[in-house]
């Protein structure tokens, strides 16, 4: 099945971002493994997890644990040579955003939920295991202040169910969604294309303890 | 009902003060809606998954989705003149505490637990949105460090507790409790009250490599 | 039962760790009771959300939940005299370590899993309290950064796993697990033992800005 072949490519090439983002914060090789599994897994734990969708794919598929696992343990051997891939990595990473989409959104549809239910589900199933390794590592989440990628998660899901309301076969809507997200993404890479910013400054004098004032 | 109406100003009010904090870390829009959600739904969400007490409000009631992400694009809108209704949000935000505490607390009644468990089930609805919003915004969640607010959600469940248990009517216990805690954050607001605060040290000399010593 | 006193002790050591975390970031009383509450029951929360296995331990015994708050307000109390009681209060989290580990592990034999996800969650149900509170702290999570411990936990799922296997009765291979799990965590304390850590630095030009390219 197609969709299980963009799953595992897509945890995969998460878990290995995940494992570089520990490697950046000189965690121990344990802490490697576990921020990869929580990159390449959370965002579907997480969407399972708020709608009750028991048991969880790792539970069942324990396999995808081990797959993740062994591919942080191959990013330490190969770290070397990561910086040469990275451009490799980020057309793996941008097929599995969509991928991740797309599976999110579909389970949401099959447990009867309407659009905007599902779309919420695609898009944490795509965004939430990069927000979840960035809080692990300390950081302010990177996926709100980049080039386009949660909102091209969302246009994603439009484009999913679109096709399907106008009869498309589920086949041909994974593949067409697939390629329009994914051609989506390069293209906002290639041109840097970031959404607008909302930028709120207190002009208080208390402006070293107002940071964050409720 | 009265419970609905606060609801909806609760969630409107706490999705504001959400795409305030992600204004200050100059997020993308996108960024803006998902802390706006995820402060107005987080609270009951954490206790909704805690609880096993599916489905989640949104996901049952998906238009508070879109109440929220419609508030946080207003937001956007009429920042510049925001911080001049900053009394109005403290106001609001207070009667949000109040609102989420009495729901949470009413929830897990409901669903037959006890005092302590809807004294818990009731501050985290009333906290813990405010809570993840501040962690996704990478700071030391403020709801401890300040004027008494946490406490006041406690106090209000207690209230609460008590009315129900001298057998007044549930309306009256709603009503009552609201200007109660209202009230209770009013006074803290304005007489700056704090929680006394723990402080402690560790006065190592590797006081470098020991701040979190398990 | 064996177990269930652990558990206390466990549970008792973990919300003291967490109340002195809070100490350290000056929280209030009532971040402190919060903190200590989520590192004492995180970790079996986060397990029984992840297996859908509901009530979780506090919903259904609320008495943890008192004693773990009387533990941060005891430890607010002593917390002068806390520094001499380092090395005793690393033999109890040793112990907690080992005594949560073996629980949640159980439980999710008990629940027809196989030997990968009970070793997820007894990892989890040791660690993970730890890494929450970290979280709400502010801080990168230190498990991954210091003298082995989420390793421990899952050598003593190993272990744990073989005496099964090979027929131990069940009480014996809780107490062989225990001991053996906690010699290992002294040892590595005393010795101050490592896993290897994994290092990785992009040599960008565009170093400040990224520290986490996705």
């Amino acid at each position: 099945m197609l969709l299980t072949i963009i799953y595992i490519i897509a945890i995969t090439a998460e878990a290995m971002t995940g494992a570089l983002s520990a490697g950046r914060r000189s965690m121990d090789w344990f802490g490697v493994m576990l921020i990869a599994c929580v990159t390449a897994l959370g965002g579907g734990s997480v969407r399972d997890v708020l709608l009750g969708h028991y048991p969880l794919t790792w539970v069942k598929h324990p396999e995808y644990l081990m797959l993740t696992c062994a591919a942080a343990f191959i990013t330490i051997l190969i770290a070397k040579w990561m910086r040469h891939l990275r451009n490799i990595f980020l057309l793996l990473d941008a097929l599995g955003l969509i991928g991740f989409t797309i599976i999110g959104c579909q389970i949401a549809l099959q447990m009867g939920h309407g659009f905007v239910v599902s779309a919420v589900a695609g898009v944490l199933t795509g965004v939430s295991g990069g927000i979840i390794r960035d809080i692990l590592c300390n950081d302010v989440p990177l996926v709100f202040r980049r080039e386009l990628y949660a909102s091209i998660s969302f246009v994603s899901v439009i484009c999913y169910w679109i096709c399907l309301e106008i009869g498309m076969p589920l086949e041909l809507t994974v593949i067409f969604t697939l390629v329009f997200g994914f051609s989506l993404r390069c293209i906002a890479i290639y041109f840097g294309l970031e959404m607008p910013k909302f930028i709120y400054q207190d002009d208080d004098s208390d402006s070293a303890s107002s940071t964050d004032r409720h």
